[in-house]
């Protein structure tokens, strides 16, 4: 992986299906993806789920990739009449669509090895903006689309999984964001002045606080992130001895 | 509930939290409000999800607030430094910010009652946009907030569930959306022509194509949605027969 310390790189997801938006299916590409993009350096900056509809989509890809360094989009790429997203994706950039041939050789030796034809419902799946690579499908054969900073990634989590798999190591990030936990078995407002207090006196570090209720009594995460590893270590040290000092044991990793 | 079969309303989600940008929680609010809107004839237009940065907040809530008849936000209200949703909604408003009375009298009983006192930090979740709703939280005291059709909700999911529970039946939706699922062991590029075919026989019917990988064995769930019963039953019918024909046994209520 390329890494330039310099600056901080941003994505953009979209996540395309009417069948988020109607709650029939609980997304788990947002956590995944974002996670994924914690390693390579690049940080999630915002999410947008667009039903499957061609002016939302395009939309969505257009304000994300003005704003972003990558843009990443997940579902709509399968071989049914509601797949559109290819369509959209090169509406959006301007492009043609066409039959990406090592796409279609893919499929094709994808189901003659199952027996099975390659069938043109099935031939949609090769379809991509013109000038696109391909991201391998360890999967399920269809693969994945690239058209440069741009990635089509399927709907289905652990095919996503896979196209996020292989590239891995091959985008440009800055320094990967790094974390401290530290838990406390208080409540978050109890604390609320001292949590301020320590992003205040250590630049470059932020405190998110993520309040629970477990085992009967309430209690909190504080997440300290930050690209410098001794400011975070420097954050971490003084925010739980501040904490301690208010008769808060503190537990280093999180609850 | 006041219901106009006459038209469709649609409603913005805003998500707001810098921990589901960075993979660390996993968003549930998105499905629970989408299913949720389903049941009040709302349906779900958009999602965003953004950090807890204030000119990104204001720039989705105003983006969505002008496209749909209801707006919703998850996240940030607590009584933390990084909770700035009512700043920042009130700011996309153009209203001030004032501590509610009743929110106050709310948070004051909650905490007298467990022998603790209504800190600075904790007054803060007394704080909404002037003119401001409550909406009744059974859980933890502290409220969520309605402006007009604007309705800020807790991050936490049980949380907000609990909001979204004292909601139900109060908004004014249209005919809510039924569906019919049809369950096939079959790979859906096989059957995508007459997904096809069924949906564009059918008006005001879309068919959505959910693909599997179970019991070694791909199938697909087809969902039919409609606001029409009739149009519905019809389209359900029409497919099974399809699919069936094909030699795909269908299974009513999906797999």
């Amino acid at each position: 992986m390329s890494t330039n310390p310099e600056r901080i790189y941003t994505a953009g997801l979209v996540v395309i299906g009417d069948e988020i938006l109607s709650g029939r299916t609980h997304d788990k590409n947002i956590a995944q993806v974002a996670s994924w993009l914690q390693v390579q350096g690049i940080r999630l900056a915002e999410v947008r789920v667009v039903p499957d509809v061609m002016e939302k989509i395009v939309a969505a890809v257009n304000a994300l990739r003005a704003e972003n360094d990558y843009l990443f989009t997940t579902g709509g790429i399968g071989p049914t009449h509601d797949d559109i997203t290819v369509d959209a994706v090169a509406e959006a950039l301007g492009l043609g669509v066409e039959v990406h041939p090592d796409a279609r050789a893919i499929l094709e030796r994808y189901y003659t090895s199952r027996g099975l034809e390659l069938t043109e419902a099935r031939l949609r799946m090769a379809r991509a903006p013109a000038g696109a690579e391909l991201i391998p499908n360890r999967m399920s054969g269809a693969p994945g689309i690239r058209i440069g900073n741009i990635f089509l990634m399927a709907g289905v989590p652990h095919i996503t999984a896979g196209m996020l798999d292989a590239l891995t190591g091959t985008l440009e990030g800055g320094m990967p964001l790094k974390s401290e936990t530290i838990g406390c078995w208080t409540a978050e407002s109890e604390v609320a002045d001292i949590l301020r207090k320590a992003e205040q006196d250590h630049e470059g570090c932020q405190i998110g606080s993520y309040p629970f209720f477990r085992e009967g009594k309430v209690g909190a995460n504080f997440v300290i992130r930050s690209t410098d590893a001794e400011a975070l270590a420097d954050c971490a040290r003084d925010l739980t001895r501040a904490l301690e000092d208010r008769g808060n044991p503190c537990i280093a990793g999180g609850i």
